[in-house]
This record gives structure tokens, C-alpha cells and sequence, in this order.
């Protein structure tokens, strides 16, 4: 590396996704933060300037109002994007969509997230299932959090030689935590009104070979989803070649109810003790001590932090378009090294 | 009727379950309730007094901490029971093992709920599944909510010949809304530790030929259980197949997300709206819309309401014990009637 110019990267949307992507980047070795671009005026742009990344507006209007409240503008959206090599999109859905016509014209690469269709970019991405089909491209989508993790985990089970068919209940949290008081459910329950939900189809898009279909259903917390999955095998395996087949990924986290870590409240306060920026639990964390085999089938559950999870997967999307490796272990390896990533459970 | 005399009911335990018991036992045109026996002396035993029902100490103590509140007391526990040809204990778990003992020196019938195990009464009751069993016998259980929804359920398959194997994951409600003030979970979620839950189990010892696995979570909210499941059938079947499968029941209300019953509180305003004591959801309200067959598997979710669904059950296991009925139908078209049960969903 030493020899070689770091990656230059853009943020565009300051929000959940974005501030995350932002101190990720700030930590690799080969990347450097070109700036971070958003429309708000307020708190939550002034944070990004505390943190010395570089502010941009997304139009000369948001910039101006964004000087009125104080802030110490860099420019707008063109001239980050003139600043960098390539652009991470975290704006809301269908805003995405947009931009990403001006990054075409621009010939700039670009990676959206999970909001937008495949077709937006024809690529989607996961790690450890698809950065080989990254590479060389202008763009990739870095899938859902739900899908991530159903990605993540299903992977694990095919390269084992176990995966026949998997069949997942998804909970899912109402609303993230600080949009909390804009509104969300209390005291209920919300299934997704068709089965399959739409996060089945969408680890296809990933890796059409997976055979898989979600039911989903909307529960009154803000901390993670929580996945339940009944596994037909292509055959009797012991636990231990299950769990054997989970820790061959880093990206999965194996966890015991019997650690005290029995609920989402739990494993999140644990993330705030190791010190991670926003309690960010990148991992799968899948309950290594509830999973249970029978014969040809497999049972388990596991949380997923759906302001988190993506983020190792899009700085390694970002390495898989700009060439900065060449295939999935090396920058998942980098990845994994500066956000610390493949500590827990691996005992 | 008109020639023999109605059966007459003791309801041991005024909570929950046992107020709800007392109501619908007053409600069957073959049986009279003989008392309700409780331990508290506030405002609940006064709620039974209110009602008309004759109204016991659980001992001499607890009937003079009632006459000192105030209330109309009719004896003890004691008194009860030598005015009744049946016993519903609806106490707290492990308060009913003991009264089981005082239930068997009298030679009194009695029926216990799903918190005892199944080996207090060597028999575990769901009408549809294992009336028959019951007639004759001195006593039996009436299984959970959550195991009589699922017994119902896998009957109505198992019956139109489709039901190979089930495997489910439960939503389990937090607490009872009425004891919320005693600390439920508040924004997150709780595995139950083990897969699988005891659910699967407890619905094979009412029919042991049933092929069930259950996964259990604790959600915070109060209202109602949901279930998923993911049935393998034994052959491909349509979707009209299937409904018409459920439909053969009485005890199963076929819902639809698109007439705006798309979460659990609308279901229960709808139970409000048409009248029914506490808001009662007798059926397993499943979702018609929602259920979906691909080839030979079938996906769906229904709400069970935990306070109410054992209510119909627990009349028909009295029929059953004293020999009221001779068949699980002639009972339930009496029950049904009685509660209001079957309009939901028939159209």
C-alpha cells in the first residue's frame, strides 16, 4: 500500500447508513473520506464536521442553507464527486435513484444500497457470495440488511455442501432508534401483508441458486431484526458441522443464550462495552447454544443490526469496483481488521 | 334438555381464564355455574359478585379476609365443590397440582389447563382432536393457547388429508394486558432459550401422530400470539384446497389483511365491535389473503388470543367428562352457539 494513492470516497446522505459508511471508510488503510454531502441544516451535519470530515450540499441551496445555520460548507454535490474516485449513495430510497443518473454522466463508480432495485445497477452485492462479479464494474447495490444476513448465512451452509432449503421467519424492528418519536407501532404486531415477503426474492438476486422464502412481520421494538430459520439439509450433519460451517465466516457471530446474551437489549449493551462506534453489531449473531439439529434438518435463530450489518459490505464493495483487491478474503480481511471484526464467539 | 337437570360447573380460580369461564359457562343452555372460588378480596371477586355468581374463599382464612372487604361470601372451596358434579381449576401453575389431590379424595371430575403438565391428568384435551378420549374419564387437560391453536389447525390439515409435517415459529405476547404494570419486556425481543419450544411437544400429547416443531420468541406487546408456519403437505394442493381445509372448522376464523385487518389490535377492535365479553377471539383468526401454497408447501399466520381461545374447549371438556355430549360436534354446535362463535370468515 505504501507506494500506492489511497481511494478516494464519497458520502452522499448523512443519515443512518451514511455516518456509519463515513467512519468506516475514515478507518481503512487504503481509503481516505473525500467528504460527506446531505440536504439537513441542522445537528446532524454539525456531527460530521465535529468529526472533521469534509461537508458538502447536496444543491448550491442546501449549501447556502446549510452556511445560514453556521456550518462550514466545502461545496456541493459536484464537487465532492469531483474530489473522489468513487460514490457510496445512502440517501433515502428513490432519491437514490436519481442520483444515480448524474453519476453516469459524471463516469463516476457508484454503489447504492438496499432500498433501490437490482436493476438500478444489475449487480448486488454481498462479500463473501459476489465480489468476484463486482469487480471491473461502475456500480453494485450492497443488499439489505435482511438479505445480508440471509446471504451471509446461507452461504455458510452451501459451501459446507448442507444447504437444500431454507424456509425463515423475519422479525422485524418497527423503526430505527432515533426516528423513534416520528412514529412507529406500540402494543401490536404488523405482518407483511404477502408471503413470501420480499427479502426471499431478494438473496436471489444475490445468488440465484438459493432456495429460500420469508414470511415477515413488523414487531413494536427498534433494536435489530430477529431471524428465525428451518433448514432442510442435503443430509444428516452433526451441531458441530453446523456451527463448524457458521465460524468459517467472520462475518457470523456465534453467541450463547447461556453467556447471558438472551435477548437483543443484551447483545446490543455488549457492543457498547466492546467500544463499537453507535453499539454497531456488524455480525450475524446467531445463538450457537439454541441450534439444534434433527436428523436433515437445522434449526436457529439470529439478530441482525439493520443500521450495521451493511457497512463491512459496502467497504468491501468499494474495494471490489475501485480494484482495491482483487478478490473477496483479502479486503474482507482489511475490512475486518479495522472495524474489528471476528472476536466474538470465535473461542 | 327440558327433562334432565343442567350440569352444574365450579370454577376454581377467578383470573384470566376463570372469569372467562364462569361468563361462557353461564351462557350454555345445559350447564349452571355453581360458584366461582378465588383468593384476592379486592376489586376482582366483587367483579363476580356483580355478575351474579356465587362467590367462595379459597379457605375459611381467605373467606374472612372477603366478608371483612366487604363481599358476599358463600362459603369455602369446600362448600363449592359439594355443590357441583365438576371442577374447572383455572389457578395459578402448580396451585392447580396441589388442589388436583382435594379434587381426586372427593371423587369429583375436574378439568385443569395447559400450565399443568399433561401427566396430571393422562389426558390433554382439544375438541376436535381428542373429545372422544375424554368421555368417561374423571379429568383432563386443557392444553395452552398457543398448542390449541396449533392442534386445530394441524387437525383441519390432517383431516382433507394434507398434513405431512409443520414447523413453526411463535410471536408469544409479553403478558397479559391486565398485569402489565407488573413488568413485561419493553423494546426488545426474547428467544426462548431451547429449539424446540415445548409448544411442538405439548401438541403431540394430545395427538402423537402429529409431525410439529416449534420456535418460541417473547415480544412486547400484550394482545395476542402470532404464529407462522411452514408446512410440508403431502401432496400439491390448491390454495382453494387448503382454505376449504380450514374452513371445515368452526374453531378457525378465516381472515383478510385486505378488508383491514392487517395487525392484531384491528383484529381485537373488531372482537369490541361486535360485542364480545373482554373482546374475545375465540378462533385462530388466520389470514386467507396472506396464505400462500408452492407446490407441495404451504405458508400462513393466524393470531390466537391467548385469554380467550381455551375458553370454548374448556365448555366442551365439561360435556365430555360428564357426558353432556357423546361427540365432539354436538358439543361445539352448543358451545358455538352459546359464545357466538363461527360467523367470522364463513362468507
Amino acid at each position: 500500500m505504501a507506494f500506492r494513492e489511497k481511494i478516494r470516497v464519497a458520502v452522499n446522505g448523512y443519515g443512518v447508513i451514511g455516518k456509519r459508511v463515513a467512519d468506516a471508510v475514515a478507518l481503512q488503510p487504503d481509503m481516505t473520506l473525500a467528504g460527506v454531502c446531505d440536504v439537513a441544516a441542522d445537528w446532524r451535519p454539525r456531527m460530521a464536521l465535529a468529526k472533521g470530515h469534509a461537508l458538502f450540499g447536496a444543491t448550491p441551496d442546501h449549501a447556502a442553507a446549510m452556511r445560514e445555520a453556521g456550518l462550514e460548507v466545502a461545496g456541493t454535490l459536484g464537487d465532492l464527486l469531483s474530489r473522489a474516485d468513487i460514490v457510496v449513495d445512502c440517501t433515502p430510497k428513490r432519491v437514490a435513484a436519481a442520483n444515480v443518473e448524474a453519476y453516469r454522466k459524471r463516469g463516476i463508480r457508484f454503489i447504492v444500497q438496499g432500498g433501490e432495485k437490482h436493476d438500478v445497477t444489475g449487480h448486488s452485492f454481498v462479500a463473501e457470495a459476489s465480489f468476484a462479479g463486482a469487480t471491473g464494474r461502475d456500480s453494485t447495490r450492497v443488499v439489505s440488511c435482511n438479505t445480508t444476513s440471509i446471504v451471509r448465512t446461507l452461504t455458510a451452509l452451501k459451501r459446507a455442501g448442507l444447504l437444500a432449503r431454507a424456509r425463515g421467519t423475519l422479525l422485524r424492528r418497527a423503526t430505527d432508534p432515533w426516528e423513534s418519536h416520528l412514529g412507529g407501532i406500540m402494543n401490536t404486531l404488523v405482518p407483511e401483508p404477502e408471503i413470501p415477503s420480499h427479502q426471499g426474492p431478494d438473496a436471489q438476486s444475490v445468488d440465484p441458486g438459493l432456495d429460500v422464502v420469508t414470511m415477515a412481520v413488523k414487531v413494536p421494538e427498534t433494536l435489530a431484526h430477529l431471524h428465525y430459520w428451518s433448514v432442510q439439509m442435503t443430509r444428516s450433519a452433526s451441531k458441530d458441522e453446523v456451527l463448524d460451517a457458521f465460524r468459517a465466516s467472520s462475518r457470523i457471530a456465534l453467541i450463547r443464550m447461556g453467556d447471558g446474551l438472551d435477548a437483543l437489549n443484551a447483545v446490543k449493551e455488549m457492543m457498547a462495552d466492546m467500544g463499537r462506534p453507535h453499539d454497531n453489531l456488524y455480525e450475524v449473531a446467531l445463538w450457537q447454544d439454541m441450534l439444534t439439529v434433527q436428523g436433515d434438518e437445522l434449526f436457529y435463530a439470529y439478530m441482525v443490526d439493520n443500521q450495521a450489518i451493511v457497512i463491512p459490505e459496502t467497504i468491501d464493495a468499494i474495494r471490489a469496483l475501485t480494484g482495491l483487491a482483487a478478490e473477496a478474503p483479502a479486503s474482507m480481511a482489511l475490512t475486518d481488521a479495522a472495524l474489528g471484526i471476528g472476536a466474538i464467539g470465535r473461542s
